[in-house]
């Protein structure tokens, strides 16, 4: 990956890719792409947007860090702009999403809201059978129906464990502090998913939560889904529907950077909403998350150049 | 209308509806209403969130200006909040703006995006046959389709005249200023649409604009759609696809309150996205549009109360 | 409490009444009201506004939540709008004021400034005598005086302590770290004041903050005054006097959601100035806090429907 | 006047005083004061950030214009910094306004709300009895009371006229669009108040409406007050009431720069409320105007250096 | 140019290139590219992000426009990002910039502060000798230092008048209306330089202004320097050093659209400060200027593709 | 210090000086100080308005606080407004700051960007050889070169240990977490730099940072330089190269206030950059720490009034 040419470019002028590569090949091993869909947002809208401002941010990063033992240079991979959509009928747009997600060997897919988890997640399975997954949110997102609509933002993960995407016992959720109907509760634990509140989170440490994940989704195959409103609004405002009392990003740091090990297969960064966002904190947040995520994949030499 | 209790509220304080209103009866002669839907926008999004912004803007307006002959207070006009939506299929959801529009004796909508005028003039048609259509815009809205989509906010009137909701012969389309397609701008024209674009307006004065106006749309029923982004983006800046070169509110303020003696049947005021806004402007351009619409009902003593 | 019509609302199209109620009736067993006063702030204004961005806010919240063992619905409360104000005195400002807190069954006053507290305690005192009172804020509100003026939003609970409104051998506050001249400190803490200061919090747990409160105020009657730069800056930058190093909301929320078994007997949340917020997220926490509250009325079993 | 010293100050690193000004005398020729007072406002708080941001923004300003023929740098003026105020009561507040206000030679006061116009008149009325007025304003500030208050930001100017300070018939309003009760418009109209309408202004040009103002305040003492909210929406969005249809700046700068001869005795800007700005440009646009003024002071050899 | 895949892409969705061209080819008829140099900035800083906001505002423009004879979808062009830098002096900065620019064939820059157009000059007058003006702007820019610094983003063309890069009796300045000391104004004249004020422009039209620009410059090889500035404040508030009075965007895009026959060399558009925008109407009013410059290029057949 | 006059100045009133001093007085015994440079600056831009922004927010601050056993209103302090600056040249304009600094008797610099420590630290190092430093930071400063430019403000450091200026074996780093090159990361620990990653910081307590501090820095004369960034962007998302994962501010104010007894001999406070605050939170931290810092000083008596 090389940002430079000729002269140098201060960081404010380097391309707005992520991380300001170059590299748009689609058949690099790792693809950082944008899906912009946001139109089952049920609150405030505008993570269509989230991409452009995750980029921009994400010009700042990258490189080495010195508490990750991995230098993120050598990681294969491009950014491919962002997935074309059909936007006639929902059904339609989901399934444009699911099949330009086939294509790509590993998956970072930018948001839009949460329900692009749900091609994505259908685009997995083909390959891997249903996977485990590590989520956080302020929100279970496993409600049967949002104001009279079946496939949206809040139900998307009611849709994936009953199409048998996601292995329930292998899903662990973090940074919870919504209010839930008790019924919708109930369902999400009786299919096995494991729940940490963020008021846990608070009172514990990131190296403990960390233990608790990776015991969960053991060494199956792992799906990351970081919807940023899992962050306390504080630390991200640009999202939709906002929930106080949520996770420090020192917290979020620690705990994805110690998931060394698992398997992760593919991951999302959704609800970046940057009109509601200040000096892009939240997208800057949400490309920190991309960032450690690929400092895992290094670290497992996955996607990794070979001869360079 | 009273705002006041027993201690008066200043305007700081005043109920967050139309002008402040406490009327909310659904049997009133004229009908506020807000139409929150925003997932056909094809830029930003956002006019979700535009009736609560008009309403906020609102209470600030109200009772009589020097200029022009008549009293609001006279007017017997209820808000109504917001129309319930299906959110699961496009279709449906234009079904339910249809019906509860229909419902209403003579609606003021308040959008959402501009997408909500199909379903709200299909419902007046149902009563009126083809309407006339003063329609303030920056752009023709008369695209076939917008990203393979076709019906959004930018197909809306292509789809009214198809439908022969819209009498084209009696559409005038006030601030043009948008990039088309050679042939979508030959197919508006050929329905006989007449078309004054920004630079027009600005080098003509609101009276005679007013009275092409009321030449264009004679004495028939006639329809009232005011783009906010008809506005310059100094003036609006809080709308989803703004154009340079736009009218100024006063340009707008001067054609409307000019247009006595035509029979108008409805309003809608649309893509005002507050989160994009700044001081309110937009949302306070919005009201005042609304407020000048409502002083044109009292003139012609429509909507007017009878004994009080 | 229902915020459904025919067709469902969502989350942004819900009326921007707290909790989106429709319930307006003065005869409710808990009543939601706005306070717009703030003509006694000291530094920056708007508060004001308060009431507005709270409602709005609010739309996201009630019902349910895991970790509370009570469901909102079961509140009999209604959401009655601002209260009416003389503005030409202070003096009648406030007696109108407490005039409308008295004809309240049970009040939660949105502000406005700090002030607006005694005049509700006032009110309170007529019913109760003295009160106990938990109390939030990053400032002690015991000045004798504020830049010459003897009532202001600094002021306020040295009378509401002079006047025997408050018990100050039952009041605690919570979050305290601004300067304060060494006279006004000893003034307070010789009344019997508990102060906890916001590093005091810091470096204990919401649990053990949260029985020391319930020890100061015992078994009597109890208001809780939140005010909301009791948060950091970093939680609620809508707000008139920030002071660095406060709360964060998951430990505002800790606190109040264990204050259960303290017979409470009216509220307010204060200061809260959207003009200086940023994705309403100090509005957000505003609404949150009245929020748990309620919560802790529907655990005692105070101001629940009876027959529906 | 210096900005300079050892090392030049580039714009940004000058003082925040007008222009830059090291003057802080209270006995210079010309007193440039802040009168931060907006306690009386009706719709949205903050004038009292006014001063500051009005200073800030000056520092882009002063010297000569090529087409002003004077230099700024001629003038003996001082910025003394804001008036100190007691706050307890509003009575109270305006006496300590006038004070201050009657010890400056040539005042020229920055708002705050228009309600400090009335001390700063009293000051005046006092050495020269009745003075003529030229008045922007997008209201006519002739209210009997607002929401119950006899003493408020729009009562200010019946009160002057009532109390003899300013000659109603040697008084011209500019700007005006607001809605009016009809009996205060026609007590207006009744005194021999000369109102210009935006609309008016905009049909016709600077040089015209600058031949009527002179016209209407003729040769004798005259004060010059500049709500900014004369100014559209779209120039001036930092303001507490704003109305649409408003002047451009272009216009307000070319009415203010031809009033030479006009014998001003003063001036104050108001209402600049910064909370509601954008890119400073409201705070920029009352710097101008502040500025335009001082150039007709040079330009009739008033407050102008004597031996330099 | 294409911006579609398989898939269509909304406008949001989009890359944010210029006009969201995939075109980065530094071979291509016309270049664009960003230069966001902003380091010679004498009040508010930020320019340099300049590049990046007017690409994404760009996304929405292209294509043809009614009133506009040509199809912008001829124009071979390419966005070839942001140019190099050497940060560590200003002289060798400079030179990097006129060394990237000697290399493209038609060039259009968009800064940056206004200091890149003597870079940019200098590049095209080795090619061209020295060239005529186009020079929108507030300022003259002829300033022989700035706060003791003889090369900034107001000596700019002071110095490409010395350095016979640009003839001044072919150089017209539009929408002046800052202060200048009298000796910078005269030896401006003195050099031939034509000077429109932003309120002759008021007073005249865009037809007749394009009429007396192209007088000036007559048939040479002309450049076109479009500073932000020259637009009005609230038009565009996004600039460093804004100035009241000035343009609105319809006579800019009055008098750019009408300069068909000038031959244009070379463009640069200049001074957009994001971080003081709203809702990017001061990027989209930069992204429609060179848009207007771009149908310029198409009618006169310039950089137009020949076989596709 | 008296920032009364004849009648009281409510916080909003007070002149934007730091802590409202009226002292302007180059010869007080401790001298607060602007040098807004921001040139060097390889992200965002705007630090040039910290200066302005920190006294603005400082107004509310002072004064005596309970847990600080010190009162401010003993400090005999002056504000001198900003360093002068020569633009045209780095190494010129580092030498003008050099040189005003020197003539102060202790100076606390508001910034700016973090590149003027080092003309700070040149004219400390004249006087008192090289100093131990207390770095707050979330970046090591200690780059060879950024982008090309050996003279910034990532290199700042590097230069001030290889010229001497600052003795690296008591140097202490604390809130570190960007990304760095690990040469980079070795030189610094090879100089004998204390590095306390943020991490570290959230897992210890302020106390017992403060103790590891206090052991690193020794007796001997020792720099207090803080870049705003070592905080969590949510408490200060006003600066230029924000990084997650921050300090809170409860933190830096514990940490700091506990420094007692180190011999401090200078401050500087950096990269506080408003145009992206919200708030101004950002200011207001960056004013506290300033007061921390003023209250070691009172605590240690130095620059303490002695006869008044």
């Amino acid at each position: 990956m090389s940002t430079r040419e000729d002269w140098p470019l201060p960081t404010f002028a380097i391309r707005e890719s992520f991380l300001g590569t170059a590299n748009a090949s689609s058949g690099a091993a790792v693809i950082v792409a944008g899906v912009p869909l946001d139109i089952s947002t049920t609150n405030r809208a505008g993570a269509r947007d989230g991409p452009a401002a995750i980029r921009r941010a994400s010009r700042m990063l990258g490189g080495s860090y010195p508490d990750l033992p991995h230098d993120m240079h050598d990681l294969d991979f491009a950014d491919v702009g962002n997935f074309g959509m059909l936007m006639g009928s929902l059904t339609e747009t989901l399934q444009t999403i699911e099949e330009q997600a086939s294509r790509c060997n590993h998956l970072i897919a930018m948001g839009g809201d949460h329900l692009i988890s749900l091609p994505l997640l259908r685009a997995l399975a083909r390959k891997h059978g249903p996977v485990g997954m590590v989520h956080f949110d302020a929100h279970v997102d496993t409600w049967a129906e949002n104001f009279g609509a079946p496939v949206t933002h809040g139900t998307n993960f009611r849709l994936a464990i009953e199409e048998g995407l996601v292995d329930p016992r292998r899903m662990v959720q973090i940074g919870i502090r919504c209010r839930v109907e008790p019924d919708v509760w109930r369902w999400t634990l009786d299919q096995g998913v494991t729940i940490l509140s963020a008021e846990e989170v608070h009172l514990s440490s990131p190296r403990a939560v960390a233990e608790q994940v990776k015991a969960v989704v053991g060494e199956g195959k792992t799906y990351l889904t970081f919807d940023i409103d899992a962050l306390d609004p504080s630390n991200a405002p640009g999202t939709g529907t906002p929930e106080v009392g949520g996770l420090q990003t020192w917290q979020a740091r620690g705990i994805v950077t110690r998931l060394k090990g698992v398997d992760f297969v593919g991951m999302d960064l959704v609800e970046v909403a940057p009109a509601y966002d200040v000096g892009e904190i939240t997208a800057l947040a949400g490309a920190s998350m991309i960032c450690y995520y690929m400092g895992l994949l290094v670290a497992r030499s996955v996607g990794v150049r070979t001869n360079e």
